[in-house]
């Protein structure tokens, strides 16, 4: 066991702060990384408030993670001592039943692990996630970033990136593709960013008129104001391909409404319950409603050599292991373009 | 014009009654035919009764018609007099927008033209539909009755039969999809057949315990009544494709959670409001919630073809032109396996 500074919740509460872990021993598969930046993600928030009822104390959050390689196991071959590599939401699963082995591990018929607030599989011990010095995971979970991918802003592909990634490549999003993405946070920015990339035209659908110029700026061709009737009305239905990326329950049908024949409306993450809505809107175009959550390992992977390639990145705000209560407040009400990544190197100088 | 006997509602209300109704002239794409069957839907009770507030009186009823070719227009040449026909819930559409160009007029651009309570695109007049003795019909919506179909069953393939052929066909239902179909009437009793005719391994989904049996006989493996909890629950998360035939609003969470990873729940024809339901049903298997109707023209054509192939024809109860009032009141009641067909050479023998 190796002990390692973190920052954590220690109880139901709102803030995180530092406290110190253990890092098991590798095993075979494991590899040992010093976490270089984390993204922060809302639902780090979620799980330190126990929003989800779920978390047990004390919670280390981060699932946004690159690191760098500092020791690997007997039998690892993907990695070595001094590669740069990632780690998501997910740091195991059964890795034997259908999804798994279609490298869908996010529906692995088990249960994944979580990189935090979840139970390691072989000792039943807690995992903690990447606000820690250290961190100890098994080599199928682990990612190459790839050279000349930014690790700093490389972070929030892990969970923003692949979470948005995931859906358009299993909807087939690619050149062409009429593409509407409501929501322009860490998701929708994203979003916007990676269907541009796969040469979709893209529209932003946002309440808010302020959010133009920077909707454009991200690539984006046109933004809706889905506050303003008259342009949703005369928006048609125009987009193959919708991704929804409201973080709370919400009226569906005039988002459905703006899709094509045999058109989707795909909502990313889960929004509780899904408001009544009539079944015409599915009906007159052959509409589907589905949801999508995360993505898995192989597509992960694809998702950061994809931006590699094309030199996509999050627009993100660096911070201070120490600013991160700060930054929750600044999250909570949205003020900031698009993700915090926290610079790890600072843990332990406040 | 040519003036011919039919049945219709005359009023709002819920009989229908020997009427004299005018056939127009022959235009150059048209086809006369005296109609031989018609099958009773149960939009026929819906459209006499007014329940969707766009009846215009007198309403003759009857979208599932099979006839046979007194005289063609000038232009035609698909039909020949003598001929065997068939016509469906349309009779017409703009023939020129993207869905039309693709032979799926009922997604047609500027509304299709039912082929009874609506407005015809060239006259304004109204449309009257099979419970009569002649129809003209332009021969782009007349469809083919292959040699060895049998006329009289045949007529329900042109409603209750292209509404679950098309989405079977849609979602590429075949060999070995596991498929449930929910609900067993005239719509179900199909989409069973008609699955099975494809290949597939098909689970009823019922109210009643005591249709087991007769789901078996259409071809069902297995039977799930949707009342036993436990059931349901021990059922999994094993479909492919489930095909919603309730007719009313019913919560749809249960059936989302039978559908595999990305499997489908389709609910056929609209069920007004579909209540609210929990996104992590949709989530958890990436599955879509999406709803189809009717058919195409080309795919119509495709599974009377496929009909005649395979020896598949609903299961009807055959009743003269004079019995349709007391039909409709054992149709309210579910009394019927599972279609009634009116014999038209009974028109005006009572």
């Amino acid at each position: 066991m190796t002990s390692t500074l973190a920052y954590a919740a220690l109880s139901q509460g709102s803030t995180v702060e530092p406290f110190k872990i253990e890092r098991r021993e590798l095993r075979d598969d494991d590899i040992a990384m010093d976490v270089l930046y984390c993204g922060v993600c809302h639902s780090d928030l979620h799980q330190i408030r126990n929003d989800w009822h779920n978390s047990v104390y004390p919670v280390v959050p981060g699932h946004e993670i690159v690191g760098r390689v500092t020791a690997v196991g007997a039998g690892v071959t993907k990695h070595q001592v001094g590669d740069t590599v990632a780690v998501g939401c997910l740091v195991d699963s059964c890795r034997v039943c259908e999804p798994c082995e279609e490298g869908l591990e996010q529906f692995c018929e088990k249960y994944p692990t979580p990189t935090y607030n979840g139970q390691d599989r072989h000792d039943g011990s807690m995992t903690f996630g990447g606000y820690s010095g250290q961190l100890v995971t098994s080599e199928r979970f682990v990612l190459r970033v790839p050279e000349g991918l930014d690790p700093e802003r490389a972070a929030p592909l892990l969970c923003a990136g692949i979470t948005t990634w995931s859906p358009l490549r299993h909807w087939k999003v690619g050149p062409g593709t009429k593409v509407a993405v409501i929501g322009l946070g860490g998701l929708g920015h994203m979003g916007v960013k990676l269907a541009v990339g796969l040469g979709a035209e893209v529209t932003v659908i946002t309440t808010s008129p302020g959010k133009s110029d920077d909707a454009r700026t991200l690539g984006a061709i046109d933004v809706l104001i889905s506050k303003d009737e008259d342009a949703m009305k005369a928006a048609g239905s125009r987009f193959d391909f919708i991704l929804d990326t409201i973080p709370v329950p919400h009226d569906i049908a005039p988002y459905l409404s703006l899709a094509k024949r045999d058109g989707s409306v795909v909502i990313v993450g889960v929004i509780d319950m899904v408001p009544t809505f009539h079944s015409g809107v599915l009906l007159m175009g052959r509409r589907a409603l589905s949801a999508s959550m995360i993505g898995g390992i192989p597509e992960t992977q694809e998702l950061l050599d994809f931006c590699a390639e094309h030199n996509i990145l999050p627009d993100c705000e660096t911070i201070s292991m120490a600013e991160i209560n700060h930054a929750y407040e600044r999250m909570d009400r949205s003020d900031v373009k698009y993700r915090f990544v926290i610079d790890m190197s600072t843990l332990g100088k406040d």
